[in-house]
């Protein structure tokens, strides 16, 4: 048996949801919070988090320069990704934690807006990316993060997020390109 | 030549301090903000800094269960650590960020203090724990993260950083284990 279908029945025989905690009331009443920290702690949680990702782009026919994630659990999936990927690993900050010149997004919250930045000279102009972060619920910082993106002269190839929370339905908010989620709640 | 022999090699030609950028008056005036998103852009630079700190680990005899990693830029190095060596990953937060239970240290900043917090059932006690940031400065927030780790009833083995701005003399504040950094500043 190859090492490739070895490693497939290995991502077929894991259930990744049941490593996920669901938290009632958090962060507010009637809230049910899907927490990802009780799969990061699994060794084999995490490493098939990374490798399902990994094998879904491969077979996608996905393959990027960079891997963009937005703080702060952007942060946690991104980099395994990249280096796996042999890809580099592009941070997305709140205003004012990036040192360098940066290109700011404005996206709508509940209440209010919030801002998102990337570094100016981060994405070398005309290179693939793929944004990556745990959760997509409505979408919103998954698209100003694909904004950035285009700012910077670059094509989004793809979205990958753990968690896919579908009654927002924050698909119909990102660009036409393949989106892999590895976990899915109503 | 073997496998290793050709990583050893290629870790020694990799000047990793080359990659990392001197921003002047950052966050204030006078301060040079040492930037590791240059770093992270190269697929290369970010797979050494994984691949040392793995060798390094190795070296120095040091196998962990778990690595912690501190918000925000922790969450960029563990990971990607925890996969390569086996082991999980625990974020450890800032307050009210973390979903269920928590431990909560207080730690000094220049003016007043601050808290840092770690879910209580993350670590599993009487484990081996390994704790990584980007950088170590006066040692504050490693400390804080060290004494998190002992309330857990678990074992801090060591502490990697890819960066040590030595004048701050950090390392005194830390437990006697191994240190790994990666690149030195006076």
């Amino acid at each position: 048996m190859s090492v490739v279908s070895t490693t497939r029945i290995h991502l077929l025989l894991m259930d990744l949801k049941s490593l996920i905690r669901d938290v009632p009331d958090f962060p507010k009443p009637g809230i049910v919070f899907r927490d990802i920290t009780t799969l990061l702690r699994d060794p084999d949680g995490l490493k098939h988090a990374i490798d399902s990702f990994t094998q879904k782009f491969f077979h996608a026919g996905i393959n990027a320069d960079y891997i963009v994630g937005m703080e702060s659990r952007g942060f946690i999936f991104g980099p395994p990704l990249a280096y796996q990927m042999g890809a580099g690993f592009i941070p997305v900050r709140k205003p004012g934690k990036l040192p360098s010149a940066v290109y700011c997004i404005e996206y709508e919250l509940e209440y209010g807006t919030d801002c998102l930045e990337i570094h100016q000279d981060a994405l070398h102009p005309g290179s693939k990316v793929l944004i990556v972060d745990d959760l997509i619920a409505t979408g919103g910082t998954a698209n100003a993060t694909a904004r950035l993106v285009k700012k910077s002269g670059c094509d989004v190839v793809g979205f990958g997020f753990i968690i896919e929370l579908q009654n927002f339905q924050g698909r119909k908010n990102l660009p036409n390109v393949p989106i892999i989620t590895l976990v899915e709640y109503l």
